[in-house]
């Protein structure tokens, strides 16, 4: 396998890894980063072919075996570079690094491209601010078969590596999709999905209506929550009884409890 | 009002509080940290009263209200301790600090002093490590009306500032306990309240039983998921229909996942 090793950390090319941190930087290259090997083995699971796979055997858990993955990839066509250990550290972004970082194509698809089945579950995300939360809800979506997930008016880029990291590398098996709320929306009712909006501002509970029809499910940014656009053309408006003292359960749980209770309903038909 | 300044980032106070942050530290001395105003006041809403508040009016979002609850906590017996910006900025732990800090007595309970009603909802975590995990679990428990949540053999404590961070203050309005698994066990036995184990080594669903009755809902690490002491002891053990790549949901959303459906059962009962 055709290798390059570097070894010191203040290699030209370890700075124009580091540089695709910046959301900037990935949206122009069209590329992000995946770190640590769990995630590149979803991500190589889901059929993504990285551009290139830095690692490094010092520090890998398991060196033989995971050595057999940097070979494999190599013949898929991935470029492969061995770091040295403070040229690894210097690149990875995380604590603890396991001495695997990959180059991949960033996942950008429009909303036109997406096909979903006439009994789509679909997860829409709108203003969500945190990487950790769109993560988890990705990890969500996967677990519960979600058909798509789409981020509306996106703060975030699904290329963000900490949401790479917090969704253990479904960003790369659930399909996903950036866009205006406008066109989500527009989406959702050109093929008769209904919209299902999570807010406080109802009485209806979210184990009141019913999931087994085609469905797209709503929730908001972690402060302000969804936009009157979104409200407005939801079929329905449900909420999660609460009796804390607490403000609302973290965005991410809300969009996994009523995930689930549309599984859970779906799978008693 | 009784009120020191500070200036000095040097100032000897203030390495003695940054110490806080060190477990060993909070279990000798009793206290722990809470740190912003919106955790603050869920915790003096629970009752707490402050050993000390530390504020920074140049770092706060609303200083004339804020320095309202300063002087109402003063009032409560708390001592008072106005930072400079340069003396907060090194006190404080997270990004963007937005001017308070506080030092309060730790949630000390053993399982021992735990009283919970008839038809007791409880969430029993074991060896969860990662902090943030476990106040995601504290903010579904404040929400869902669970009565205690115990940390079975707990790899963290409940004094832990990214806790108490990321549990919003829950950590004071939910009952919690720290003690061994023989003895969280023993206690559900004595009392009868059924167990009920989340793992994946099971064709029950979580859905498909009665969490009419009173009940303790259990959830393991996040890598190695629940012992077999406890696996044993349960008398149902669930799983959640997961049909995706990745490996499991996270254990918070796991655990939300199974806490409200008891939820829903409790509320159509």
């Amino acid at each position: 396998m055709d290798e390059l090793l570097i070894t010191s950390p203040a290699n030209p090319r370890l700075k124009a890894l580091a540089a695709l941190r910046r959301r900037r930087v990935r949206e122009a290259e069209g590329r992000t980063l995946i770190e640590g090997f769990e995630e590149l083995d979803l991500a190589l699971g889901a059929g993504v072919v990285p551009r290139v796979v830095f690692y490094c055997p010092d520090l890998m858990a398991d060196p033989d075996a995971q050595a057999r993955v940097v070979h494999d990839v190599a013949g898929r066509g991935a470029k492969v570079v061995r770091l040295g250990r403070a040229a690894f550290e210097k690149v990875a972004y995380r604590e603890g690094p396991d001495g695997f970082l990959a180059v991949v194509d960033t996942v950008t698809r429009n909303i036109s491209d997406l096909e979903v089945p006439d009994d789509a579950l679909v997860l829409l995300c709108e203003h969500v601010e945190k990487p950790g939360n769109l993560g988890a809800m990705l990890r969500t979506a996967d677990a519960a078969g979600v058909h798509a997930v789409i981020a509306a008016d996106p703060v975030t880029d699904w290329g963000n590596p900490n949401l790479v990291r917090a969704s253990k590398g479904t960003v790369f098996s659930v399909p996903v999709v950036s866009d205006s709320t406008g066109a989500a929306l527009s989406y959702l009712a050109a093929r008769g999905i209904a919209l299902v909006a999570a807010t406080p501002d109802t009485d209806v509970e979210y184990t009141d209506i019913d999931y087994t029809g085609p469905v797209a499910l709503a929730v908001g940014a972690e402060k302000t929550g969804l936009s009157d656009q979104v409200l407005h053309a939801a079929t329905h408006r449900v909420r999660i009884p609460m009796v804390g003292q607490a403000n609302s359960l973290n965005v991410s749980t809300s969009a996994a409890i009523i995930t689930y209770e549309a599984v859970r309903q779906r799978r008693a038909r």
